[in-house]
């Protein structure tokens, strides 16, 4: 199965090891709300503008990207948890 | 009977078993907040640009998609269940 | 007496019964906001845009539509009970 | 005394008696809130879109309107109780 | 000292008697809060549109004005209690 | 050291004696909300239009303005204390 | 490692010692929000306008800037804390 993110939308494969706080207490600390770091498995074709041009993602497949924590909406997809969020939502593009 | 949406909105048929919470309390259980699976049963001519241009959807009938759990509003058609939403709601559409 | 709606305006006459709660107490049951149905009796001449040029409706006198159940403004006119609402409230067109 | 309204605001005179709470007490009636009717006593000169063109109300002096019980600003001039409002707040046109 | 106000702001001279609630409680009166008429001693050379061009103000320096009791700022110029407001603020010109 | 304030930024300094609430407490006395006076240090180059186009500020350096008491964020260059405020922070160009 | 930040974001590297109020709580003093001072590490390549043409930002790689203390999203890139905030956050470029 794959998913085709719509306009502005990219699926996001988180990487690392997330930690999570035991017992689903929000933990006030601001360590834990650094950015995240994953992978772009699939981009959506862009953008309209206003009088409807396409503008596609600077973000592409295979991208490592960095974003917020609670940036976009969780998806499990053949047992793979994902990530559909918005480009807008993407801090920076990771270079090695 | 059949409905035809108004612009960008798009009529959705839930696929697979919704698990619902006995007894009607909201659980803030993030799993529970995952995206649906649905079937696009007809779409919109699509949305006005600021200068009057239509801009057609990208979503079509017969789509599968992915949207929130919470998106759109429920329609009761010839006693089946659908949902009207717009397609911002829809995140994907899924390839098999 | 006749009304003619300003703009992206149109004036719905509702169709069917509708149940309300007796007592006037909000009942949070989800099958209470499913979306009425209607009969347009008059439209705006259209939205403007932008730069003024002015966009007509697709909604047009005498189409079944399908509202919110909380839409639009309540006005009694030679005794009957008629709703005017903007065309984004209407949710779809019905085709029987 | 005359006043000339701005932009896209009207002066409008109530018709009809219109019951008032007595007391002061905010009754939470729908009935209360049913447009009401009035007649244009003067327009503005219209608005002005993005780019600078102005556009010309649809509302014109001697036409009878509704508008939502709570529109606009109340004036006194020359002792009579007038009311001040944009056209966006005019539901409809009253034809008889 | 004379200030030129910026933009599509104003500076209005009060005209009349205002009525202030001794004590300073704020008195829920509906009309204490009809407008004021004020006299136009200064106007601001206009608001650009989006795309940079100048569009001039309607109300000119010597106008009569309607506007909100609680419209803009409060300034004290050479001892003399004056208005700046934006023109959209005002609701009229009076012409007697 | 100088600060160029960028876009439609400016850097003002404060005229005059301000009265401060001794011990901190915000005393709601609207004379205490009256403008300030200030002389503009430094401009931005102007503000993008929708389009990109460039539009230069009205206020130029060595004006001197009036600005809501609680307009900017305070900044402290060379041990002086000044103010860095949008142009539409800038009520009027005070002309003696 | 290197980031490269998207659209009209940058990274930002603060400059001098950051005073931290002990224990965690908020003291509401003036002073802690004065502006902080940073050195640009990375620019993204810039904003869309309406109708999609790239505009390239006013600051640059090398720059030293002032910001806001809470302006933008904390990142740890290979041991180094720095900042990911867009250009809007930041008030000006310091010459010296």
């Amino acid at each position: 199965m794959k998913i085709r993110p719509l306009q502005d939308r990219l699926i996001v494969k988180r990487i690392g090891d997330e930690e999570k706080s035991k017992g689903g207490i929000i933990i006030p600390d601001t360590a834990k709300e650094k950015p995240m770091e994953g992978l772009v498995i699939a981009v959506g074709k862009g953008k309209r503008t206003d009088d409807g041009k396409l503008i596609g993602l600077d973000v592409k497949e295979g991208d490592r990207v960095l974003f917020g924590k609670y940036a976009g909406t969780d998806v499990k997809i053949d047992g793979e948890e994902l990530l559909i969020m918005r480009e807008d939502d993407i801090l920076g593009i990771i270079e090695k």
